[in-house]
């Protein structure tokens, strides 16, 4: 199947908090900001919003608290889903989707943590919980880098993928980072920067991996009827997808009996995603791709067909990605240095550069942006445009 | 806003597993049991299944293990929400609005539990680990029917609601459970019984409380257009809504912040349930109504306008919600005798009202069955018709 409803649904507004290491407030707190913020950007009053919808991984508030706390008259649509970030786009096609079925007018989206100073993803904590790693941990094998180095080295093997071309994607992305005031890493960094980086788990040096952030970040989406007449020029959503391929498991060790990683989530959900926009790669004029890893980029342009299978690697180390490159990617620095709100963040940097507010990395006349979430077996994607 | 997708979408294959006290099985082998089962009595294959929808309260495995596990070739619509009880019909309009969106072609519903041998709700355990009983534990104020109670008192306090109106619904809930060989407690009690069963917490006794179970259950959820082809005769989604009122906290706590605590969710969400079906109560012929506590019963039979406010009390005691009487109500036994798979039970046993398979307590000619899912602030409710 495929998501059929293009273009009729918009975002209208963007918010979002600083992005620190330590927001020394709640996640309450952060999430009530930007949310607030996306609100007001929209020009709505916060008695029109009906809905509300946001996705954790146990380590965030439920989104009727932040409805409550925002002085929501009633919420009809208050919606958590337990997932991942691959959940960063679905949340915005199941508020077009519940927009569609009549459960709500107007639909906050918004992702909110303390993913440095609280709840640390990544170390494995979560995943103990769950009682995933029961068979891995007496191995030592329990956090997000080790179970992705697995894949970053089977691409490697199969293509002859380098770390050099690793390196391509930190320093382009971090590039972006430096003229963006929100970034929480802007200083540039260099091969020789990037080599001598830390090594966390082979193949992933420090810089291969996202930042850890306290932050908030938040879209206000509704019908493009309503839009014509709030603040903002609407940004349309044009397609979707979500979803993954075979044996998905229920997380990143489980993933490892996917048939082939060399490819993730993104080959199996390419076709859906550009019928449902009807448009292809070479339609968009920049992307803002999940890059929890480095490597996590390469997959998904391959995926998505902005290059041949194996060939992430080159393409990236050509300087597509970089900006003024064929296709700009992590505009504002991304997951790896602007904050790593979960990929939600992904979504805002989308909107401004189709709004032509972008700043110091705009793309000149971006009509259509890209915005993936997701890096192994299951993950989603939205097409927007101005 | 109102659901919108009126007799569009079918439920077309129900599945459950055994209902017990201890199932010495995972909660991942049970949700493939009931899944399973929905599946083949919807006459579907599996590798027509491209969505798997649940809810949990993080006692749960996530949806895409559940895939997994059956074997479905490719999930493209797996998705948990992090939910209580009230997210019991809920599930059902998502997979509809996902349905509707193109995110997928057909869509198991499904939630299962070790309720009692593993994770127990309502000991205080899972709104300790959220930190939302920080301010109440002190004073020994940690679980649910600690706070259900408070409403319950408020509603005798105003309405004169008795315990004998009480008891109206246990008895009439257990005698229907009597015909039901799924249900966990099958022996008809009497008011005596209930006056004479254990204290818990005051107003409430032992038979006020809903069951703890083992088990699961699950639906399909379809295009009409593809129900047409399938085994069973399809039971039409007419209607449905989600939502509360004002200030819905996050749990059952902050929910004491509520302006009307003689009413709740159902009286928010009644209009826009009987507007989206385009019948109203008087059309009703069985209804499944959320039984975690018998005086939830009453509020939602007032809030959902089957009789006046505050007249819950005299309404069951005069027969209305028994066999054969004007509205039978959790004609299985109900989550207070039949199980308490956190209220998706319901949906089932309004699908073989419909289809005219409920055995000794299949009411005549049912023709439109509602279900409700909730207790307090949020909650959600479908009409089905044949």
């Amino acid at each position: 199947m495929t998501f059929s409803l293009r273009d009729k649904y918009c975002i209208v507004g963007i918010g979002e908090t600083s992005y620190t290491k330590k927001s020394g407030r709640t996640v309450l707190d952060l999430a009530s900001e930007a949310c607030q913020k996306a609100i007001e950007d929209a020009g709505l009053q916060r008695g029109e919003v009906d809905g509300i919808v946001s996705f954790n991984f146990n380590d965030s508030v439920p989104a009727i608290s932040v409805a409550t706390a925002l002085g929501i008259p009633q919420a009809m649509y208050a919606v958590d889903y337990a997932s991942g970030g691959n959940a960063a786009n679905l949340i915005v096609l199941a508020a077009v989707a519940a927009l569609e079925a009549g459960l709500a007018t107007h639909v906050v989206c918004y992702r909110a943590m303390n993913g440095r100073s609280g709840f640390r993803l990544g170390g494995g904590r979560e995943m103990k919980a769950a009682g995933i790693t029961q068979h891995t941990a007496p191995y030592g094998w329990i956090t997000y880098p080790q179970a992705m180095a697995m894949w970053c080295r089977r691409h490697m093997i199969r293509y002859g993928t380098t770390s050099e071309q690793l390196a391509a994607v930190a320093i382009s992305t971090r590039a972006n980072a430096v003229a963006n005031e929100r970034a929480m890493q802007r200083q540039p960094i260099t091969l020789d920067d990037y080599m001598s980086s830390r090594r966390i788990v082979d193949p992933f040096r420090m810089l291969d991996i996202c930042l850890e952030s306290d932050g908030a970040c938040a879209v206000v989406v509704t019908h493009r009827d309503r839009a014509r007449d709030l603040r903002q020029k609407p940004v349309h959503i044009m397609g979707g997808a979500y979803g993954g391929g075979p044996n998905q498991g229920d997380d990143l060790f489980d993933a490892l009996r996917w048939p082939e990683h060399a490819r993730n989530y993104s080959h199996y959900i390419a076709a859906d995603l550009w019928s449902s926009a009807g448009v292809g790669p070479k339609d968009v004029d920049v992307a803002e791709i999940y890059d929890c890893f480095t490597y996590s980029v390469l997959m998904q342009l391959e995926g998505f067909g902005f290059c041949a299978e194996g060939e992430g690697g080159p393409f990236v180390q050509a300087g597509h990605i970089a900006k003024g490159g064929r296709l700009p990617v992590n505009t504002h620095g991304g997951l790896l240095s602007e904050a790593y709100i979960h990929g939600f963040n992904h979504v805002l940097e989308a909107v401004r550069q189709l709004r032509g507010t972008a700043g110091a990395n705009q793309v000149a006349d971006a009509r259509i942006a890209m915005t993936t979430a997701g890096a192994m077996t299951c993950g989603s994607a939205l097409l927007l445009r101005n």
